[in-house]
């Protein structure tokens, strides 16, 4: 049996509370949190805590609160050389006060209160400072998910920024096109199965051969047309960096 | 039964014969394209010609041929006040020769040569001079989808735009993701299941509130460091970009 404690009551530590109740190899024996809230219905009062200094003895801490906060909460643990990770994408490893053995257990996901999450699919990323608290990590991420990787604090960063790509800025491309659809009142759903399409091909395909459109083709007749059709600046410009950066780059090829 | 004459030979002509076959209030009665080949290894040599001046009579002529071609192919037709369409997103209705009654059906989808299609759900966007003629390819593309607009030649142009964002610009940013990722050979399946939960979360909630990261955050902190993480400029300058751009949409609504 794994002994586990989560700190934290907020999105990931919900979310991975919930998906542990099913895990039989798993128990979480403690919960902390500032508030001393329930991380689900279920769970029994006596198990949570909001002291710091009253954590039980544990195999595995999972320190799941804001970024700016881990530091804090992992300076306040009144314990040595235990393992203890925290969930962040974008903060190194050694965030962590090296009193205590240190790793990283980041589910490559965004949570949200609302959606129920299946985690069989999602992707983790482990890091610890000793192999074998690794392969603790691989057994815990392993019984929630099938895609488990070690991923080291650097290759991490870059994971982050590549994610700020392929989530943040491909959203706001979405959030653009509803907007061009708005003018002229045509229905946004009408996009909806390219854009699941567009997302489902790269993972058959390799992205730069799915590449296609007026940019790529050099269509200037289009490309101009399409810019008179823009009222908004902001979109001009948008459409005008990402087409230079398409033939910036599939130009070079040639 | 629609009798249908369909012209050209390229991905859509394909696609759409193979489509047509499985239906059976439609006969594709014959189909014409410049080098006379066969739509699909089923069909008749007999129902093929190279030669515009032999098409039979038919309730609808789809000009499934290269956006530059229509004008030509349209013009070259010897008959007159029969039902002539184009499957173009970007060429206006009148593109086609008004000695026939116009109209357009455009699958909105990206075909490809290698890939089957599944018609249910692609978004046929129809628009006809003439009531009649608008419920023949309603008949027509409901028997193929169940996704049929009636769509008009300037919204249709600004659903062109809107894909462009939607498809072209969003699959150069996943190569971009996937370039970064290749930088710290990092491996970019990682980043799929990311890439499909942001594309199905927008058919869920309007793409605004999906907006999520440090850009909409405000989080300077973490776009310094992303900024110096990444060492293609050309990556930089949409990174910034598309970072103000979030800034100036969300910053405008507070
Ligand atoms: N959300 C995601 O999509 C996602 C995905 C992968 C990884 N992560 C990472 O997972 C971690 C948690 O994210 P989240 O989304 O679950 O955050 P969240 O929903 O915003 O919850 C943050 C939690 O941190 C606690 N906290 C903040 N400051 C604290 C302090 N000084 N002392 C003790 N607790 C403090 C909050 O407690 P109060 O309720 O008392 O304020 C709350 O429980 C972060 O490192 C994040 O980067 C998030
Ligand atoms: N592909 C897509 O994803 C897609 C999606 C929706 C709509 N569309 C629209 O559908 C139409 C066809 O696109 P496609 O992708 O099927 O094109 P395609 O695969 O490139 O095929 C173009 C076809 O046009 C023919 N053609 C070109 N010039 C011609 C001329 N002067 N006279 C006669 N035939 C000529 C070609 O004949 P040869 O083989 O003899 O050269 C070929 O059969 C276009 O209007 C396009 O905008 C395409």
């Amino acid at each position: 049996m794994i002994r586990i404690i989560i700190l934290g009551s907020g999105n990931v530590a919900k979310h991975l509370y919930k998906a542990f109740m099913n895990i039989k190899a798993i128990n979480v024996i403690q919960c902390y949190n500032r508030k001393g809230i329930l991380l689900h219905p279920d769970q029994e009062l006596g198990d949570i805590t909001n002291d710091l200094q009253v954590l039980k003895e544990a195999d595995l801490y999972i320190v799941a609160v804001s970024d700016d906060a881990i530091k804090t909460v992992s300076d306040g643990l009144m314990f040595n050389d235990r393992l203890v990770v925290h969930t962040s994408g974008s903060s190194p490893l050694h965030t962590l006060n090296n009193a205590n053995k240190r790793g990283v257990f980041y589910p490559l996901q965004s949570f949200s209160q609302q959606k129920d999450i299946d985690f069989e699919s999602i992707p983790f990323c482990l890091e610890a400072e000793h192999e074998k608290d690794l392969a603790l990590l691989k057994k815990v991420a392993g019984s929630l998910s099938k895609n488990v990787y070690e991923i080291s604090s650097e290759q991490r960063n870059t994971l982050h920024v590549a994610a700020v790509f392929a989530n943040n800025f491909t959203n706001y491309l979405f959030s653009t096109a509803k907007n061009i659809c708005d003018t002229q009142k045509v229905p946004f759903e009408i996009l909806h199965a390219l854009i699941l399409e567009t997302a489902t091909k790269i993972t058959e395909i390799d992205p730069d051969l799915a590449q296609t459109g007026p940019a790529l083709r050099n269509d200037t007749k289009t490309i101009q047309r399409h810019l008179n059709t823009l009222s908004n600046q902001e979109h001009k410009n948008i459409y005008q960096a990402l087409t230079a950066a398409i033939q910036s780059k599939h130009g070079k090829k040639l």
